[in-house]
């Protein structure tokens, strides 16, 4: 898909790819006409490059961003960094200070109605913002296999939602409460000692309130929903239909079709406004708009919602940083 | 339903009720311990009674209207009129400059919506209004019974229409074009040479247009629905659910319960509103807001829709009135 | 607001009204044309006396709801019974075997969207419930003196949506965690040891998970959502707008006017419904649908929270029972 | 925008542009690396060509197609095919049982949503159908040079709705009623002997009715919804809006930013799903899904709309074909 994006984007185009997988890689350099790497040290060392994405197994993202980085060139990498806090703070002291890019692949931050539901606040138009109300259940549970390698709903999944959390609240949290389910498959959860559904509380230093409740399985397509509360007003960001077809009948009306089916589809200018984003910082040499610390950032919510699912308590985030 | 609704209204009270047939009139009367008229002369007469509801059958409303209006008691009457325009004519010169207030039950003229949706013109809401658009469509075909004494399909359903049309322009129209179509039943409307669809453009002297479907059958409730579109904006007064409860799953999502069944409980606060209204201009001699005179245009626009289906050509009011 | 609306239920009949404050009993005597008693004792030795709603200052509640009981009086009384959850634990003896029904006012639960939202899950239209979510905010913060005497945001406003949570989870919660907050008025709050903002998660003992956020202030109108999520599909039961009036031009489309703006035009359905279910229990001798027992369960949910807010932990029913 | 979609295709290559202003190709065919032709011919009769779209102006279109199916390459054109009649019966003997596919840029009919309608019909989803009510309203007017060119609102706007009419109604349009205003520029529209708004109405032979409400302006973005009326059941295209956002205040709720502006954004899948099946018939020698005929077609329409807003009647399609 990433290949296909940039191949697509009209400010990036695709120099070489590389796949652990030499197929694949085959496939996909074939499809768009450009160069398979035999290493990702090929791919580091080429002038043909401007900079790199990312969208390997996690172990290797704080590898390969190190290499990267030390060959100088920008990174646009999937989350999570890493699932190991201690090996992310490895890489951030690694990677700090050498003036080149690091965006992490929060995509949701780009998508545009979540976007502008920010926007909205940051201009004022619902007064202080008081409360964040974030809905992110996927469409199905996934294979057992990708669970194994995953680290948990919380690094997995919810990670994307503090990330969002925190881009929403404009400030960083302080303190987090989460609970952990296990409703859908029970007894696989309960081997891979994991959660398929959960509920958070985040609080901010200044008091702002944020929920956020996510689950494996919504039937109705993907639920990617966020409401903001201000002093004056509020923003939802809600889901998106494939047509705005509705049908009326003896038994019900209004029905639309359900909504998108998968980050696929419901993030795809999500994922345009990424790319477009991280050739605005290298072009511009501003900052990237999702950094490796929020990165870094995103991931101790998540440990700390483990810890507090673990121990029933609010759980400072000063505690796991 | 006119009983109750009178008897439990904060600005009324029901004095006596009068039907044809006795033992209807006896239980509406024991229901709310109110006398039970013999005679319609004996409503006319009374010194207990300060107006009047005729909602009897339509060719008593001309007779009775008169009737009310010599012995000087206020006329809320049921529409139509009369099915005959003459006959609604010669009415006319006999209640005119009587200074006895006569209102016509065009009901939706006072739904909160609608009215709403006109009062967002008047203010200027839309700039100045080019088009109307109104949808009008019963749950259902009514028995035959029914069909043989209403007077066809434009001067019974359409009627309503035709009266909304004249309120939400806030100008006469000139000019009027209607097909009239059998699709529900061809083999009834056939025999009844009526019809039980309709398309209907109306045109002001001032060119604003108006467009009214109307249909025998919505299975998915009464639909009842006006857009107005003017020079810098649209207002639409759409249909109304029983509740707001969303329904998503694998196949739909945000199912809605069927609209609102029909006139009773869709136009419920209309009633209630109408009731005031007529309240209002006895109270403080203010005109009615539908008055005697919007009846007879509405039973015009009627009879030129009639003439217009079935001559296929654009008939100007001034042909029929 | 009660009189009136016993007054007006086609089930019910006004007998005699009391207040503490004399003349205010007086004018709803006189509105009603009922007797106006001198005490409570009055009301609860008259033979004219069916039943006693009581919805005087919240201290008095236990006692009233004790003396009722004790006289054969039916009782339905507005929540909470008390402050005090050792008030209502003695109250509880004494009312309780008595078989003198004693009805809780939780009004949204006879809500007809809440109740048919709660119905979809019974008839298992969203298979296994997984989450529940609530939504309230009210219009606008009380006056001062109101907050004096309501016992605290938990007890005062939660304490509905903890009724409302136990009602759709069908299930007992078993803990519970809150966040207080204190927003919209800081200093307010600190000086009252109050909050004006909070969230809780609350858990049951099969895993079901429920989130509820409130605030004093909902400028759009009186907030009021429950989302019910399965896992075969989800149910919402939303906000109530006064008219189905939608507005579109240059800088926003499908405008709608503020949701309704407190509960007695939001629920007023809804205390319909409660008296009726009232008058139910007392021609069928069914029991009542919100009874002494789920008054007491949700304020002891709401010590729950009051605990959890303070201590910052997920604090167990048990605790507090 | 057509040269650009093509390029941007999964399933098309742009081969060679041409257009009479030579600079304009000059800059197309650099953005997108292909060969400039000097001339219509040398597309014509181009070995690397395998297909052509024709978007220059109407009064070019009957000669292109004629000269490209001459060639044998099929061709995508624009609508209108022309702006007469008879040109177009011309055209038409000329490329009829050649073999050559001719498609006509009709892109609504490719909307998925408009289709995704036309589809529920097709399955019986709404029993027969009964009546079609389409809204067409353009976000603003053109400039004067553009009206001078177009043939009228009838031949250049509303052409598009009667094809839409054609394709949902699913059977032939027998007879069309239209009225034309001159409501948002009358000194223009005089002057032009033209129309900025209308309402039209049409039937089949089956009695089917539909309806058309044009105008060229709607503020709140390009108003494109299409409503299926049938005997058990109706359904809706509705508008499409940037993002699903929604905004909460004091004076509104619900308030979503304008609908997409324009055709190149409202009908951008269309415009895909339009060439996909382009190549879909060359490919497999399928019949194009908006052919020649139905280009004629909708002009005949057109046609009988101009001459029924002139003469106030019912206008047979038999008189202008």
């Amino acid at each position: 898909m990433h290949a296909a994006n940039i191949a697509a984007h009209p400010r990036a185009a695709l120099a070489m790819v590389y796949d652990i997988h030499a197929p694949s890689a085959g496939e996909v350099g074939d499809a768009h006409g450009v160069k398979v790497a035999d290493s990702p040290e090929t791919v580091f060392s080429s002038g043909d490059v401007d900079a790199v994405l990312i969208a390997t197994a996690t172990p290797t993202h704080a590898d390969y961003i190190e290499a990267a980085v030390a060959a100088g060139k920008p990174v646009l990498c999937e989350k999570p960094i890493d699932l190991s806090l201690a090996r992310v703070n490895a890489c951030a002291e690694k990677v700090a200070d050498k003036g080149v890019p690091v965006q992490i692949g929060f995509n949701r931050r780009f998508d545009p109605g979540h976007r502008a539901a920010r926007d909205a606040v940051v201009a004022g138009e619902i007064g202080e913002l008081h409360q964040v109300i974030i809905t992110s259940r996927d469409p199905g549970m996934p294979p057992r296999a990708y669970y194994e390698e995953a680290g948990g709903l919380f690094r997995d999944m919810v990670i994307h939602d503090f990330d969002l959390a925190r881009f929403m609240l404009g400030e960083e949290p302080t303190q987090v409460f989460a609970v952990g389910g296990r409703l859908i498959d029970p007894a696989l959860m309960d081997e891979l000692d994991d959660y398929d559904t959960s509920m958070v509380i985040v609080r901010t230093a200044s008091g702002k309130q944020c929920h956020i409740n996510t689950s494996r399985t919504s039937t109705f397509g993907y639920d990617q929903r966020v409401e903001l509360l201000g002093e004056t007003g509020m923003v939802q960001s809600l889901n998106r239909k494939p047509t705005e077809v509705r049908k009326f009948g003896a038994s019900a009306v209004e029905r639309a079709e359900p909504y998108l089916e998968f980050f696929i589809e419901r993030y795809r200018e999500a994922f345009d406004a990424e790319v477009d984003a991280f050739v605005d910082a290298l072009e511009n040499g501003t900052p990237v708009q999702a950094s490796f610390e929020d990165g870094r950032r995103a991931l101790i919510l998540a440990e700390a919602a483990m810890l507090s699912a673990r121990e029933g308590r609010f759980v400072s985030v000063d505690e796991v940083k």
